[in-house]
């Protein structure tokens, strides 16, 4: 998202100053075609395609005639035509444009200026349709009882009119003053929004209702922002593969790269890309819960007071904790633990032979950091005194086992794609690491519980909200627009659900770092307690139970 | 409208049957997508612009599983886009779509099966707006006081609504299965319909707020018809000139013709148009109330009880009336008089000398056919015995004077309009006449009079109602939509109200036939009674009395 590459003439809102002769005896052209006309002048060979929806016209018409036949138009870019939706009497300071990331857990907001190309405000929010379900499976059933897509619908619409009340307060300007709403989301939240019927999502073959949803103004869908805003739902490839990854290709360029690069985005499911600009092969698989705070029982999104990064000393077996500090900079104590602490957490244990290779807590390793709760054995992160309301921060067995199928699955996925793609990991010249997971996680520590290739830490790239970052581009840059459109019809999406190969795969990935250790060259073989297991990796089990 | 010339391919909704494989794990195709790719193949060159409305989006992708990935798409064509707004389990037997006559006085609707091309009903009804104003002007002024517009929009929807339920329940169908509405209209009838102000109709430079109004859904305007059918308000030039006659141009092929023709709509205005192929000239102005039965005391539309035909034996000064006749083939009382009895009278009143040049009743000719009221004196065209009700159907001088008026209107609009062109009217080939005016009057009788040109009378060709028939080719010609469009454009629309020539001939014409007698040399100068009034012609008046 470089600034030399926006192009601010290129947004998916534009101004334009018109100015025409007033109408006399020898020139009776309507208002409207008098405004039409003096626009058509200024569009080249756009100009052909120029409407005026039916709700605006007289608006329009009124305003070109009380400015004095002239004034500022509002085009928004529709497929295949411009609609003319505003006459403003001069040309604004500002034009507030919002883009959503619109997630299963969370929405996250950007209020952006088309003018100026500044970011004027950003919000977050929890998803109301939590009431609903935690997951989108349980979502899409609740869609199925009566009036429930209605309700999961307007629960989303409320979210997102809230989100933009905040932003324009935050901006100091009105919610009806935001002109176009670019939506980035996994496939069935788009469903959810948009009315469209998500039965089918979940259920082989798993084919969305709508892809690549049409248009629609904002009054037409229920939104108080401007009533003639276009809201874009960006088009998904499939039920798994939504339009919050499009979105995230196009972000990170990945798209136009001269050599083969690598996107990942862990969110309730992890998503993967690999291509260039000549080719696009993607799929998707349940790998994220673990690592989102939806699985281990003090687990929690990254936020103050959660362990983010977690040390332990090889000598005493000391656990120490980085605990995200708030916004005034002070340190609230631990209340819970994030997906990359859970992932230091399980490499800092392996490498004190705290775990086998199985995930397996070592309880005399372990000393005093175990706790023996009702459902097994745990370990000890943060310790009751040091707590949040004196509750010990702990870390059960199920838990990581839990962690252990994530990272399983990831690195299956990971290794399943480049099969297909017929490519070694040593030829990604790059792997951008999207989300809160590419922010956190220390890819050191990653590579040494076997979740992702051991490849130089350098190829590694944080490259944050990107489902956010490319509804930005969207409604910022032409080319973007026209770039998503050809992504989604370039891409080929490998469904892992039936997937054998990706099933033998996550076998042998159920361990730490895996079954086959030349895949992890950098992760020291000889680990402290390495003997206490040995039995574990003279017998490489080809299946593991599923506990 | 010749049967040969209609293109069932090209209406403005259109069926196409698809068929498409069902998805499997190796196309993961959405629904919707799935759809527009098999429409696709249908269309060629047309595919690029297919698009779903969002409202429409997941019902129609809903009926396409349901039925198995097969159906019939109901296309409608959208400017510079196809939207495919309904998906059929089968090939209809009909498609029902509703042509409207949009008049100040009265609405007309015909019911068409674009299927088959057949008219399946007719209905009439009187614009409910005549509460609010009889006149254009009045409803103008009424709709600048507080939600005036509204109320005058609200009223036409309901006749509009109305009309449709009369032609579904006369055609055995639901409203709900009208697929598409085109109206053609006078300009202020377009702006009452959509909503749009006009103020400015009335208002020297007479300029519409829209002259080409964009497409609404049904829905979107609040029609009781199909919500996704497209209701289209055809284009206008002018203020005066509005889709009506667009539409009577079309209809007549007057665009097209290879000679110089002329098209003549006399409404509440006389509307004219002149031209060919090549070119095209109108202009409009007020000539039409005294023959529309708005001035007339004893004014009356055509209809059953209305005086259409006048005949004034020479010897015995007998006043003889054809009235017409019920649908049942019986002939009521008179109760009134049309435009066409009128003309009729007047042609007959003058031959028989019983008024001079001026239009003026002679009494010592009249004898026991006039008949003094306290407004003047009047001819008695049915006496009270043969009248309904006991009333006689008299004609004042007034009435009269308004014909008069009118008459000489119409001559100045087609002699300024020819003056204009640089044409006599000998060049004319045909003259098309429109509505109940073309229908009912005799040519020879509105020569005699001085109202139209002494040509030969296969020259005038009835039209019918030209309005009405140019929407019902606007529904099934996509060559017609576009002519439309290219008329609109092409043609030179002349400004009556502040034309000096128009005022100079408007003179000349308020005699009978004319002042100068040249022009009309099929008119018998020698008549009975002409010595009585010789010394009019001895001083024709450059300027009369607008008495």
């Amino acid at each position: 998202m470089a600034e030399q590459e926006r192009d601010d003439s290129g947004g998916l809102v534009r101004l334009l100053p018109v100015r025409a002769t007033p109408p006399s005896l020898n020139d009776n052209t309507g208002d409207w075609e008098r405004l039409q006309r003096a626009v058509e002048r200024d569009l080249g060979a756009a100009a052909a395609s120029l409407v005026v929806p039916w709700r605006r016209a007289a608006a329009v018409a009124a305003a070109f005639r009380e400015n004095g036949f002239a004034g500022v138009a509002v085009l928004n870019e529709e497929p295949g035509r411009l609609e003319l939706v505003d006459l403003l009497p001069a040309m604004p300071a500002c034009l507030p444009v919002m883009a959503l990331d619109l997630g299963t857990t969370h929405l996250e907001a950007v209020l952006l200026d088309l003018v100026s190309g500044r970011e004027l405000a950003r919000a977050t929010r929890k998803n109301s349709q939590l009431e609903f379900g935690e997951d989108i499976l349980s979502r899409i059933h609740f869609a199925t009882v009566e009036s429930g897509l209605q309700r999961l619908q307007q629960a989303v619409l409320a979210d997102i009119n809230a989100l933009a009340a905040q932003l324009a307060a935050a901006a100091a300007c009105q919610p009806a003053t935001i002109r176009a709403l670019a939506v980035a989301g996994n496939t069935a939240m788009g469903h959810f929004l948009l009315g469209f019927d998500p039965y089918h999502l979940c259920r082989e073959p798993y084919i969305p209702q709508v892809n690549d949803p049409p248009p629609v103004a904002a009054a037409e869908l229920g939104l108080a922002i401007h009533p003639a805003a276009p809201v874009r739902v960006l088009p998904g490839v499939g039920a798994y593969f939504g339009g919050d990854l499009l979105a995230g290709i196009v972000a990170c360029d990945l798209d136009l790269a001269a050599e083969p690069t690598m996107l990942i985005d862990v969110g309730t499911n992890a998503e993967v890309v690999v291509g260039c600009r000549d080719w696009l092969v993607a799929c998707a698989g349940a790998a994220g819960p673990a690592l989102e705070g939806g699985v281990a029982k003090m687990g929690l999104r990254a936020g103050p007071g959660v362990v983010e990064r977690v040390k332990i000393a090889a000598d005493t077996g000391e656990i120490a904790c980085q605990i995200i500090a708030a916004a005034d900079g002070s340190v609230p104590p631990a209340k819970g633990i994030c997906g990359s602490g859970m992932i230091d957490l399980l490499a800092e244990l392996f490498k004190t032979g705290m775990v086998d290779i199985r995930g397996k807590l070592q309880a005399e390793r372990l000393g005093h950091n175990l706790w023996q709760t009702p459902d097994g054995p745990a370990v000890v992160v943060v310790p009751a005194g040091e707590a949040a309301d004196g509750e010990p921060v702990v870390v059960s067995q199920l838990d990581i086992d839990a962690l252990m199928r994530s990272k399983a699955a990831m690195y299956a996925i990971l290794g399943t794609l480049m099969e297909q793609v017929g490519l070694p990991f040593t030829e990604l010249g790059r792997i951008h690491v999207a989300g809160a997971f590419g922010r956190h996680i220390d890819p050191q520590q990653a590579v040494t519980i076997g979740m992702i290739p051991d490849l130089p830490l350098a190829v590694y790239q944080p490259l944050g909200n990107s489902s956010l970052a490319g509804a930005q581009r969207y409604l910022r840059e032409a080319a973007v627009r026209r770039r998503i459109g050809e992504v989604a019809r370039k891409i080929t999406y490998i469904e892992l659900n039936v997937n054998h190969d990706f099933m033998i795969r996550f076998s042998g990935s159920r361990f730490i770092p895996h079954t086959d250790r030349s895949l992890f060259p950098s992760v020291p073989y000889q680990l402290p307690g390495r003997e206490a297991s040995d039995h574990d990796n003279s017998n490489p089990a080809p299946t593991v139970n599923d506990d």
